[in-house]
């Protein structure tokens, strides 16, 4: 394996040492141990735990937007943009388990962020490009007469993204999955069906 | 101060550590010093981490209930439905001091659920419970004309509670508490326009 597919190797065990321990639980030393290799060499590959986190972060992002974009390609040629939001709404719920790794990973990040100045950046910046990429999508929507013109694209932007705050009660078993899609449905109707 | 008094001190130390340090300081140690005490004097209030964290949780509903009911009695003896809800998601979203720091008690508290189960437990019958409230001002808001009777109320309360979905994008200053509270507007305004 060469250094960036070990350093990939890493960030995985981190994933799973956070998906199935927990935050609290995360040290270099158990993602150490979880990895396979010594504490020595895993600070070889990551000088320390920000840097470690930092990159699991980036790669869970990836991993995310492989997924949407795997998941988007089915979709045909010229998908409808509520299909695309539906979509990208969805792989951003712990729904199933490679989404639910990511969606811990990516809570257990933001709580990092808030003690932490580099990571409050990293992750900050991430949530920026993010919110681009939405925001994009619903101004493209409004412009093609899918969306009312009327209707606030910073705004719209920030209502679907706060739908990801369904995590605590998919999460806890308070709500289903297919509970947590309707929502996501109704929200999209509503949003779309003004034209 | 009497048992009662020094357990809600030890839980504001509690809560201090988490919004300051972060859920990764948390310790039965670190909480000990915050409050002015040894490990041991601790010990003698709560036998557990566990039972340390479920009583600081079970004061951030207590503490942000009784804000909730301030804040309700300003609006009057009747007040609308629409304003009660504006004003309960408000102080669930990280917009002032004491809301920030029941807002990360709670943010901790979900992700320390996902790996301990008594945790989990009492984690869930606390959303249960909040949830159950929403849904009969939701309920009450339909019987009495001011929601359309087509909405399902089931649903209008998980897309209610979602809007706490808000938080990261506070957290991290990607938007302004000013457009989290337009975006609740707008939610809202959507929900009971519809009569």
């Amino acid at each position: 394996m060469d250094h960036h597919g070990r350093r990939e190797a890493i960030a995985r065990a981190l994933w799973r040492v956070v998906e199935q321990r927990g935050i609290t639980q995360l040290t270099m030393r158990v993602v150490a141990q979880e990895a396979g290799m010594s504490l020595g060499q895993l600070q070889h590959y990551f000088a320390s735990r920000t840097a470690m986190l930092s990159f699991a972060m980036d790669l869970a992002s990836e991993q995310t937007s492989a997924r949407v974009h795997q998941r988007l390609e089915e979709l045909g040629d010229r998908p409808h943009p509520r299909d695309v939001l539906r979509l990208t709404l969805a792989e951003m719920l712990p729904l199933h388990s490679d989404a639910r790794a990511t969606s811990r990973m990516s809570a257990a990040y933001v709580l990092e962020a808030l003690h932490d100045e580099a990571v409050h950046e990293q992750a900050r910046r991430g949530l920026i490009q993010g919110r681009a990429l939405v925001e994009r999508l619903v101004h493209q929507a409004i412009d093609d007469g899918y969306i009312d013109s009327g209707r606030d694209p910073a705004t719209e932007t920030n209502l679907l993204l706060a739908l990801t705050g369904l995590t605590p009660l998919i999460e806890l078993d308070v709500i289903e999955p297919q509970d947590a899609i309707a929502a996501i449905d109704v929200h999209l109707d509503r949003l779309f069906r003004s034209t």
